[in-house]
């Protein structure tokens, strides 16, 4: 049981054995009151117990109990879920005019939306504002407590301070490093080595914690989460994923491997939470718990709320939700999502997580406007976005894949230790990667102001007059920023914690413990920018008589900002590795909230972008979801090969033809044979064998409930009985048994293609109208039929990859 | 001729006489390079001179010229037009493998988007510049001329001037009134009187030569434009609406409508500029020259330009385009149009043209946060915003169908004049109505400064201790700000000036100039708001000491903002009138650059969306579309009723059978007679008539060309030459006539339904994947054939609406 997680386990290899079942058991599913059919049809065995419970389901027109719903890891049916959810309008529609009662039951049905928007709104930002501030809290904890109480954080406790500098009042007497508490030195290398010791302890002790509980008590915790809302809002459905237990753990552990010093966000994991809240707010809905497809409207809903409260950006939120995560988003759901995000956001900052009632995580205002020619760096800052992307996919892919295939994925506890062990270790002593990676990015966006004690200020202006240059008298104030020993050193700092934070970034991602790459790779290109604008901001200090420079750069003025190429940086290289456009300049528009520094933003954006999708056309969640084998159907990148239907359809050339029912003529017997000798997940229904002229189609499930359901209930049914899924009876002898009628199983219009018809519009209609099978025709002849499964295998086949990966309907 | 307009025209009654083809005629086409064919095939006839130009189509495999074109007042079909870029796309991509030309090629094809994207932007942004500044200076005109050079409109006359207060900078003495130029008085009634006639002259003779001008050269330059433009957008083909005689005169007759003071806005009839400008320039690019899917990603991208200079508000913009305006938007075209509404708002700035380098068209910056009890203020002026959105979408409605069916309608002209005469007759007295839309709505949002002279802002603190009141003592600076008889004055004016804006809008729209209704609607809006503001602000200041004020306004500080009260407003009822929704809060959010204010503009929207949608569910958009009869298939309201395909397919229940041809058998005889006894668009074909199994689909247009064809260039075809449709020749006698063979034109591949789908699953076909048709069978054998406007007219039925007002395909 050692390889007992999920993060990285390719559901192929669980889905047959013991390990699937445990989880979940552990998960509490709240989808728990539909039948337990067992999911191993193949195997011919229908669990009987969960059959014939009579309390639970009240579709409209179903009178079977069952049918109509999905066993785990299965596609739902979205044309059938959306005809499901307005047949239940039009009912409550039509009762509405007959009495008072029903009128104000729809009115507060079509508010329900809006209600449940809000309080997903309010739970996710609550959640979220306490997990910021335990973070916080913890995080400072790795180095020392605080005396006026120990739930203070540094900040809180030192806020009665009154120095004037932050540097001073960080050193405030009422917190203290672990080496003054314990051993009682207050300076030398005894403090440095104690309170290194208490560093790796407690990040080793957070990390344990975090990975023991996900193990545990929630193995669906792990990971960013991105990737599986992803397939799950494509359809897909996997059960106790955005459940309590999954939440709980989720939350808690998120805070620990946050604190740890690991290499991860929590931006990608707020997503996962706020959809587990919005999971778990539709169970009080009919409306919503009842459907799939109105549950992924909200669940699309709640992935804009997750982003909007990682970064305080409402709008970036939605539009991630649109461009990154949703399958299906309709315009209603955009509004609702907006709402949601923005509840969620001011719910967020009433809870004021970050003391400074800014809204944003990273609050940054420039002053000095940026120059046409700053567009190259900003590009070439682009570029090593794009390649920093590319490698990183390519690197954490291989080693994902690493600990996939060889012994190492058997000791997931371990891993995260070894890994906890070695990042505190080297980060420690330096001061970029010790300090949060959160805190790091907004001391590199910010721009060194007056009474910046940073060392990422120190100008010679600022340290005195040490240098003997040219614009040494003009060196005082904000004025020409030469830098002085403390930039140098903090120059070197941070180049070596660009490589640390590289390195542990792609091992980091995919361990079992929750773990976001929205801010390390942020971290990486923030740091990068920094680093190249300061060079060009010395460049055009020691060289502003060029005439590249003297255009826009007076000697005496900042011409440039070096906080604004880390944003850039920043933006570039998550651009790189989540391939986001729209979304990512949004986000961080809505960081600085001037339209002035869009530009360089979008330059650096698209340039990562192209270099990124030269190298490789998936970003990193799809890569996940391709090395984890989830049936998911990539809308973006378009099909665009030559083949047709008849290609891809089953039965293949030379294989017997399709299995099917015909609408009279069977009996029990010969339809409970067919469904123990085949695993299709549906029959189609034809009028005869020998004219296959399609009737309709009927699924497994619908099938092997209903004849349960015949035998159990229906007098006389035996194995001889005829089943019939014609409107009007045939004439039959009143001796004969009596026959099973079915046709209200039946889907009598199934989709069709002809057999000429190209692949890539049989993959446009699965895409847009959301199918699970397409039947194939010549002539008015049933062929074949085509499901999702053959279509995803046929494109992996076409891009040269290894189509049995696909394992799932 | 009197009614040769096209603004409210049905297009029934001027589709099929002499009127459209006048105007097809005036607008230069540029889509006239594919051969004319009689648009009227029901009276059988084809011009002959069009037909066999072999000059112009190399289609990838087309042979015949013409065929995978558009009629005029055709639906394209979506599905065969993606294909077709598919094909291409795939051909370029095998071919860039073989040489290095073909490579270049290949990468010049793929960044050719973004080269059109970047000159629609500047395009649009220098236009919309141009527009900008000349409108500011014939407004001006209209009062009085500069001494300095008679092309500064006042501002630019008294820049130079050195007077404090914006008031006594604009009597500087280089403008001159035309009072003061024409008669020398420059007081007493007598220079009023001048004045007021100039006024009045000055707008007649702007509103003449805009409706002169647009009835000469350009009818489809009239109206706002976005209704046409969504019905573009969802396929359907307007010829020369995007063309350049249109861009000419729309962007000359704008100018001239904007300055004659009429209610009506430029912010609608500039996304129609933009539109132009990027169907002209994809005639410069194969890519999207050729294919009418293509080319509506890129008009989908320049809806977001046209927004986004109009209000200097690119992401809004985008979400407008998204919301609004387009039916099919894919990822990659939001990317696109975000880049190119950049491109478009920078280059405007860049033209500088309201003269503070300022992007926005309002920029506001408020000081005073809001407090949670003034939702109520909020919400109440959103349900004013929807009550106004569906009093005027009736009205106007009401309006514009009066012109159409009475004499009204015959004399465009003379109503442009008169409504131009009454608007400058009432508007002079009043200064509210008097200065231009835009300059009100920036007044109105605008907070009151300490150098502010506007009337709204005569507090008793500006003009002096004149009041005896409980605050008086208080009253100095920006405390408490109780109402002056300036601001009273002020009152009465702005309710004067609401009566005025509110009849004029809904008698403006809709007139044969170019008009837009964004800017009227938020100036109801705000001059409501702003009333609404000084009485809760005035409420504050007098019981200030009540415990409902008590939290947040203490004594001598302002706590309430006018302004913002007038931005909600605005905001309110341009939600009204267009139910935009997150696309309106985001222009708004982008005026002000806060996250702070979001919450009210949301629930202000949000009140105006529900009472508007409570009234009546259509945006004046819609109505206006569907008061036209456009062929356009609403994406957003679900088609909710139960109806199944067989009752909308035709031939309806005792009919004779569908019009098929047979794949064999039929002779070009037989074949031209069906032709032009039927004005079918398209025959399905089928095996034979005595089993109507499917076998494809052909156009009518396709057909008609390729017989024309061989009748023209193949050897020895007669009328009784055999037309086939099979794969393989079927055996005949030598001494036959040579058979047409059509395969080539046979859509294989035809959409099907059954007869048992109901009509919700076939509407959502029809949207999602764009079709024209889709043909109905039951057990393998074609029944019918359900057309877009089939559908239309079924929803048109089923909301108890005139079916017939639907007549295109």
């Amino acid at each position: 049981m050692d390889n007992g997680g999920f993060c990285d386990d390719n559901y192929q290899s669980g889905s047959s054995d013991d390990e699937l079942v445990d989880i979940s058991e552990v998960t509490v599913d709240f989808s728990e009151d539909v039948p337990p059919l067992d999911r191993d049809y193949s195997a011919g065995k229908t669990r009987k117990n969960g059959i014939g419970i009579p309390k639970l389901m009240d579709l409209l027109d179903d009178t079977v109990p069952g049918i109509g719903t999905y066993e785990d890891f299965n596609t739902i049916d979205w044309v059938r879920e959306k005809s499901k959810d307005r047949d239940r309008h039009r009912e409550i529609a039509n009762k509405s005019k007959q009495s008072t009662v029903a009128l104000l039951f729809s009115i507060s049905d079509a508010f329900s939306g809006w209600l449940l928007m809000l309080l997903i709104g309010l739970m996710s930002g609550a959640l979220a504002g306490g997990i910021d501030i335990a973070a916080h809290w913890m995080t400072d904890l790795k180095e020392g407590v605080c005396l006026n109480g120990f739930w203070f954080n540094h900040e809180h406790c030192c806020w009665a301070s009154n120095e004037t500098t932050f540097q001073e009042r960080d050193k405030c007497p009422q917190w203290k490093s672990w080496a003054e508490l314990m051993v009682g030195v207050s300076e030398g290398p005894g403090l440095y080595v104690v309170n290194y010791f208490m560093y790796v302890c407690w990040a080793l002790l957070f990390a344990f914690l975090a990975v023991i509980l996900v193990r545990a008590f929630a193995p669906y915790a792990c990971g960013s989460g991105i990737p599986e809302i992803k397939t799950i809002l494509s359809g897909f459905i996997i059960r106790g994923y955005l459940g309590k237990w999954t939440l709980i753990i989720k939350t808690i552990t998120l805070v620990l491997a946050v604190s740890s010093g690991l290499s991860l966000g929590k931006e990608g994991p707020l997503v996962h939470v706020a959809c587990c809240c919005a999971n778990i707010l539709c169970h009080f809905f009919t409306k919503y718990r009842r459907n799939e497809a109105k549950k992924r409207e909200v669940l699309s809903a709640a992935s804009a709320v997750g982003v909007s409260v990682a970064f305080g950006a409402p709008i970036g939120g939605v539009l991630f939700s649109l461009e990154e995560v949703s399958y299906y988003f309709p315009l209603k759901t955009l509004w609702r999502s907006f709402f949601a995000a923005l509840v969620a956001a001011f719910t967020l900052r009433s809870i004021n997580p970050f003391g400074n009632s800014r809204l944003v995580l990273f609050y940054v205002e420039f002053h000095t406007p940026w120059h046409l020619l700053e567009l190259i760096p900003f590009v070439l800052l682009g570029i090593f976005g794009g390649l920093w992307g590319a490698f990183f996919i390519r690197a954490n892919i291989a080693w994902c894949r690493l600990r996939k295939n060889t012994s190492l994925g058997h000791y997931p506890v371990l891993e995260v230790v070894v890994v906890t062990l070695l990042t505190a270790l080297l980060a420690f002593p330096i001061e970029y990667t010790k300090m949060s990676s959160s805190e790091l990015i907004s001391e590199l966006f910010n721009d060194c102001g007056l009474l910046d004690s940073s060392k990422l200020c120190g100008y010679t202006s600022n340290s005195g007059s040490t240098s003997g240059s040219v614009n040494a008298t003009a060196a005082n104030g904000l004025g020409a920023r030469l830098a002085g020993p403390g930039l140098y050193t903090a120059m070197w700092q941070l180049a070596l914690a660009l490589v640390l934070k590289m390195v542990f970034t792609v091992v980091t991602f995919g361990m079992k413990v929750p773990s976001g790459l929205f801010i390390p790779s942020m971290a990486v290109g923030a740091i990068a920018g920094r680093l190249l604008g300061v060079c060009m901001e010395q460049l055009a200090i020691r060289h502003h008589e060029r005439d590249i420079f003297r255009g826009w750069c007076s000697p005496g003025a900042d011409c440039i900002t070096p906080g604004l190429y880390a944003m850039v940086g920043a933006a570039a290289c998550l651009g790189g590795v989540t391939r986001m456009t729209v979304s990512l300049v949004v986000i961080m528009f809505e960081l600085t909230g001037g339209l002035e520094y869009i530009v360089p933003l979008m330059a650096a954006a698209m340039t990562s972008k192209w270099v990124a999708d030269a190298l490789g056309r998936e970003s990193i969640y799809e890569a996940h979801i391709r090395l984890n084998g989830y049936p998911f159907l990539e809308a973006k990148e378009e099909f665009r090969h030559k083949t047709l239907a008849t290609d891809v359809m089953r039965p293949r050339r030379g294989d017997p033809p399709v299995s099917v029912l015909t609408e009279s003529g069977m009996t029990v017997e010969e339809v409970e044979r067919l469904i123990a000798d085949t695993t299709y997940s549906g029959f189609p229904v034809v009028i005869s064998q020998q004219s296959p002229r399609l009737v309709g189609f009927v699924l497994r499930r619908d099938l092997v409930i209903s004849l349960e359901n015949a035998r159990r209930h229906q007098e006389g049914v035996v194995s001889m009985s005829p089943i019939l899924f014609t409107e009007c009876d045939p004439p039959m002898s009143p001796s004969a048994p009596p026959a099973v009628k079915l046709r209200s199983i039946l889907d009598l219009s199934p989709f069709t293609v002809t057999v000429h018809t190209a692949m890539e519009i049989v993959v446009d209609i699965f895409r847009k109208l959301g199918l699970r099978q397409c039947l194939v025709i010549q002539n008015g002849r049933l062929l074949g039929i085509i499901t999702k499964k053959d279509i995803l295998k046929h494109m992996a086949q076409m891009a040269n990859r290894d189509p049995d990966s696909i394992l799932f309907n």
